[in-house]
This record gives C-alpha cells, sequence and structure tokens, in this order.
C-alpha cells in the first residue's frame, strides 16, 4: 500500500519549494538558499543538536515552533551563522524578510544554516536573493535540496505515499549531512513535509521517536554538529481525519515516516565525507536494544574499523575491539560477527575467536558500495542497526581546509 | 636536582634488556622480541585497557601480579595474541620459556604482545629466539624499545635521575602505542624500571594516580586498545630506605615518574598512525578538573579538530562545536580559544565568538610541528591537559590495510 513515488518535499499536497544561489558562496553554480512553503498554516514538529554550542538559526526556530506551527521553512548553505555576536539578529532577519515576501508571520518560519562556524553570516545576499527565490517556488523539490548541501556530493530527497482510512496521504524529506555528523543527537538538516493531518503533540512524538532508531543511529566522524535539526511539516491537506491520538492510523503513519527517515539516514551515512561506502552495522542476539544500540554505534564509529573497510580487509579484530570498549555489558566470549555484502556473505568470527575463512571472498565481499557488518552477541533477543562509512583519504582532504 | 639521563630501562641499577627478530614478523630487519630483566625481584604494579575484549597476555600477567612481585617482563610485536582460542595457554607458554631461561618463577614474568588481533600466535620463534634474547642481555634499552613498536615510526625512551634522602635513584621508561590509542583507559604498553625502593602498594598507587593526567590523557583515534598495559618494576637496588608511606620521598618519586610519564605521552601522541604533529590541549578557568580533562580530551579528539590541524587551518568553530558536544556543562559564551605554538600565539575566539586575526600568523604558527590549542574557559581555577595528533592521509593508509 505504501510505495515509494517522485516529488520529494513537493510531493505532498500544497507544498512548494525552490533553491536558489543568492551569493553566499563563492562558487556561482552552487545554490545556498532554499525555501520551502506551505500553502496553509501546519502542525509542526522538531529535533535539535545536543550540542551546547548551538547556531543562531536554532534558537530562534525554537521560539517560532513553540506554538507548534509554521508555514515555511528557509534555509542557507555555505556558513553556519554559529557562534558569531549578531547570530540571532541576523537568523530573525532571514526569517522576517521571508515572512514578509510570502505575506506571513515570521513567527511561522523555521529559519536554519549550515556552513562554516564563527565566520559573521551578511544578510545582504539573502536579502538581495529573497525576491527571486520566493517567484520561482514550484514544484522544486530538487532545488532546494541542492541549496542546503554543503560538502554532500549527492541530493537526499525521497518520497512515499500511503493510505489513511482509505485517503492518500504522502510524506517526503530532504536531507543534508556530510560531516559533523555523531549518533545520539539530532545530526543533520532534515526537512520532512505531509499533507497528512496530525496534531502538533502527535507530530512531535512520531518524530521523537522515530529519530530514536533513524538519524540518531548515524556517525559519519563522530563530530556533533552545532547546527542541525530535523523539522517536519504536517498541513492536512491530504484531508484525512486529523489524527490526534496514538491509533492505527497514527501507526501507518510512523512506518511512513520510518520509510522516508531511513532512506535519508543512509544517503547522509553513504555520502559522508569523503566515504567510498555505506557501512550499516546490524546487531542481533543482544540482552536489551540498548545495549544493542550501543554495540552497533560503537562499531560504525570505530576509526580503525572504518579504515579497514576502506581498504576492503576483513580485520574482524577491530570490530570486536570496539564492541569491547562500547562502554556496553557483552559476553565478549559468545559474540559472531559475520561480513555480508550483495557480492556475498562469510562469517569470520565464532565465539570471540577467529574462524578460518576465504580471504579472496572476504575481500570480494568487502569491495562493494554497500556493506553490512553483522554481529549476533548471542545473549537475547534485541536488536538494533546503525549507518556510517569508510574512512578514507578524502575525508582528511575535505577537512584539512574547510575553509578555504 | 632531577635530571634527564641516559639508558632508558636500563638506567636504574640492576636491570638489564635485549630485543632481536625472533620470527613473528616477515620483516627481518625489525625486532618482535623484548625481554627486561631485574637482578632481584622487584615490586611490580600495573594497569590495564578497560576493553571487555582483553588481550590473553593481560589475564597472565594480571595473576602473576597478584602478589606485587615481578623479575622479568617479556614483550612481542606482530600479534596481539587476542581473540584466539589458545590465547592464555601461549601467553603462559611465553612466561615459562622465559622463566626457565632466566631461572625464575613463572609467576615473575610480566608477558605481553602487541599487533594484529584474531590470528593464532606461533608460540614456535618465539620458543627459538629466547636463548639468544636472554644471551644478549645488557645495558640494550634501545633494541628492547625496538621490539615492541608496531605501526610506530621512532623509539619512545626517556630515563631520569633524582635523590631520595641523599641517595640517587633512577627511573627509566619505554613505549609503544601508535594506533587504538584513546583516553580513560590503559592505553598502550609501558615499560617503566626503577631502582628506587618502594613498596608493591604504593607503587601501585604512584601508578594509578599518575596515570590518570597522563596516559588517561591521550588519544591518537578513539579506539581503546584490546592489549595495552603500563607496568612498573621497582627493584629497590639504588639503597634507600624503602618508600611506604606518602611521605615527602613518595612526592619526590611521583615527581619523576611523572616527568617520564609525560615525556612518553607525548612521544605516543606525536607519532600517532600517520601523525605529522603533536596536538596539545591545554584548558585552565575550569569549574572543576573533571570539567577541564573532558574538555580537554573532546578537542583532541575530534576528527575535524584534528584534520584542521594536519591542514594548518585556523577553524577554531571546530575547537568550539567539539567543546559544546564534551558533555561536560560549560558556559560557551565565555569560552577563549587561542593557538600557541613555537611560531608564536594568537587568539582566535573570546567570549564563544569569533574574533579578528591574521590568517597569515595563524597559518605560521599552526606549520609546526607541536601545537598547543589553549582553551580558557573563564569559569574557575580547575586546570588540564591532553594529548593528540593530528589525522593525515598517512592515517587512512596506514590502516587501510594493516594486516598485509
Amino acid at each position: 500500500m505504501m510505495k515509494i513515488i517522485e516529488g520529494g518535499i513537493c510531493a505532498a499536497k500544497g507544498f512548494t519549494a525552490n533553491g536558489i544561489h543568492c551569493g553566499i558562496r563563492k562558487n556561482k553554480l552552487k545554490r545556498d538558499l532554499s525555501l520551502i512553503v506551505s500553502e496553509v498554516p501546519a502542525s509542526a514538529a522538531a529535533v535539535y543538536t545536543t550540542n551546547l554550542v548551538k547556531g543562531a538559526p536554532l534558537t530562534v526556530t525554537k521560539q517560532h515552533l513553540a506554538d507548534g506551527k509554521a508555514q515555511a521553512v528557509v534555509c542557507n548553505s555555505g556558513n553556519a551563522n554559529t557562534c558569531n555576536a549578531n547570530g540571532i539578529e541576523v537568523a530573525e532577519q532571514m526569517s522576517k524578510l521571508t515572512a514578509d515576501a510570502l505575506q506571513i508571520s515570521a513567527n511561522d518560519v523555521v529559519v536554519a544554516s549550515t556552513g562554516v562556524i564563527g565566520q559573521p553570516l551578511d544578510i545582504t545576499p539573502i536579502k538581495n536573493g529573497i525576491p527571486a527565490l520566493v517567484a520561482g517556488l514550484g514544484n522544486n523539490s530538487d532545488a532546494a535540496a541542492e541549496g542546503i548541501m554543503t560538502t554532500d556530493t549527492v541530493k537526499k530527497e525521497i518520497a512515499v505515499s500511503f493510505e489513511i482510512d482509505g485517503v492518500e496521504c504522502k510524506i517526503g524529506g530532504i536531507a543534508k549531512g556530510s560531516g559533523m555528523i555523531h549518533p545520539n543527537m539530532a545530526t543533520m538538516l532534515v526537512f520532512i513535509t505531509t499533507d497528512c493531518a496530525i496534531s502538533s503533540q502527535l507530530l512531535q512524538k512520531a518524530l521523537s521517536t522515530d529519530i530514536q532508531s533513524t538519524f540518531n543511529m548515524v556517525s559519519v566522524d563522530g563530530d556533533t554538529s552545532t547546527n542541525d535539526m530535523v523539522t517536519i511539516l504536517a498541513n492536512g491537506m491530504a484531508g484525512n481525519a486529523e489524527i490526534t491520538t496514538e491509533n492505527e492510523a497514527f501507526s501507518i503513519f510512523m512506518q511512513a515516516l520510518n520509510t522516508v527517515t531511513v532512506y535519508l539516514c543512509k544517503g547522509i551515512a553513504g555520502d559522508g565525507e569523503g566515504a567510498t561506502k555505506l557501512i550499516e552495522c546490524t546487531v542481533c542476539g543482544a540482552s536489551d536494544e540498548k545495549t544493542a544500540k550501543t554495540v552497533a554505534k560503537s562499531v560504525i564509529c570505530s576509526s580503525l574499523t572504518k579504515a579497514a573497510m576502506f581498504g576492503a580487509d576483513a580485520n574482524w579484530g577491530r570490530v570486536l575491539c570496539a564492541i569491547g570498549y562500547s562502554g556496553a555489558t557483552v559476553d565478549v566470549n559468545a559474540v559472531d560477527v559475520s561480513f555480508v555484502s550483495p557480492a556475498g556473505q562469510i562469517a569470520v568470527c565464532k565465539n570471540g575467536a577467529g574462524i578460518e575463512f576465504s580471504e579472496e571472498l572476504a575481500k570480494e565481499i568487502l569491495l562493494e558500495k554497500e556493506i553490512t557488518i553483522a554481529v549476533n552477541l548471542n545473549s537475547g533477543t534485541a536488536t538494533a542497526t546503525a549507518w556510517g562509512c569508510d574512512l578514507t583519504y578524502d575525508y582528511v582532504k575535505i577537512n584539512g581546509d574547510y575553509r578555504t
């Protein structure tokens, strides 16, 4: 019943978007300002980074979403508007300029910024760009997805349709995220739109629950960003009866949301800075979910494991090492490890000790673009999945001189 | 009164050492088996990795040190003897063979291994090598230091002399450590020898206290090794009155020990896998020591900060970001950051916001081989220092294919 559709954040009824180059970035071919607008005010929910250093836009957005409503999202790339003395002022100006152009209240604008930290953000290019940004609003999810990219190499965009009580609803999302990404925080910029009618409270509940097993299970480099957030707008234009309790319709909505978020998670992890492959770690047989999550995250965060995956080296000892220092209580003598990819699967460790395996097959498996490190703790029934990427020369190259 | 001297672990009276190539490593020019021997039984103390996955040698050493005594240390490189079904057996064989050759008890042997995890360690080359290893015992701290190296590029070795009640004592140490190094665990292999007379209890107390601000404040890659330990042997041959209480002599001993350990910490961090420079983070103005330590460690562990240091890029926003996600309670609006090196110093952030600075001078400062990131939290009087290194192409290269 649920199916993947085209249209990204413009798939849901009543949403338009756009993305332009306004001049924050030097490269004129790179869009740097995006806008998403709902025809009518929408329920809105968000989760924010747990970093104590927070981008000024997050503070302003949090105030604007206090009433659970929003109608537009404006986001620039190229500058994070963080650690600047005038940051709040600039974020408020961005909201106000957007609101005025759309003839809505500034309080209904979600504002976000991403890019370098600690360099004042000049409002002038944004001010000059907003008329064109608004004039070009339409079925332009692609352009909006491009406008929020930083070191991302591919757009992350998806939409799905689903049915609630016979009414077709749609939900779509775009994401940016490539570096400064780490679990257990709202880690990246993700904007989701849906025409499903759902109350602000349940929208927040759906989002806060979902991210526990999706965006909080993604790590690129262990650095938790100052600016990241996940926002969802639900404008109710699909016409279903508004979801106000945790009924079956809520479950269906949660499933659709999860399809969007898992897709975006994989997109973010696989496009991690410098990454050549997506690394998924699945943990089963855990005594409880917390243990499963802790172990899965520790494995995908291990620099040594990530470097081994880059080299297609079946160095499973590093996986065991990362399990051992994860902080979870694990019987390390019961752990099994396998590597899985489209090229096949191979068991490399049984009961915490190495077993004989074909290095040639292991190499073939690890040369693929999507690798799963499958861990069985053999101590229970809880499971978890985390997503990351390999550690490569290009990660160092990209980050050795990011500001210039 | 305290002064740096030659001789490494053989500087203290009654200690001899050696290191040979016995055949664990393929490269015949690389020593892979080291031995340190005290003429007489010595007080002994050790700290071990907190990784749940522990190398078999650690389990055996822990048993041997239960009585607070030891007389020899045997250590191989090239294979960690970890996650192997017969690991304990092999570590016990290593101890026994060493003890027999030295005509001491196997219970007085500290055994250690470092290298790849999960590949069975063949005892044959060790067995065949021990006669030559023992026959060559002498003033060979250098050879022993070489025999424990893995991806290390330089030997880490130091000795100091100091006086207790007019009696000259000496303490020296060697260390290996280049990858899989992370704070808050006994992280690396360090062997320290002293002729100072001190009880086992106080020796353990001195070591356990010292590592809190030394080896536990070093991180190369965030991966906590399965095999690392710090061991100290004190044979009492200097002839001072045995230290049995926390008196002034104990303080003098602690200072001498600290000189050795700080030197080895800097050596380990600066020779981190692929590193081109040593990064020191000093934190002052913290509300308490725990906060200072948490902040210092978070900064030196940040992949983004490490990559920026490699690129000599004064991207201080990443330092602030790492402070923000450290988990410490910090007033981020009070934080000052400067970069310091032999080329000068430059303030880049005041009260949590950027200030104007000369990019040219910053570049000059950051191009040096030893950089200090000086953080002032302006919230108290506690301080801490942590040591790490930059993140480079070579880290990825070394770890992309370590096993071959």
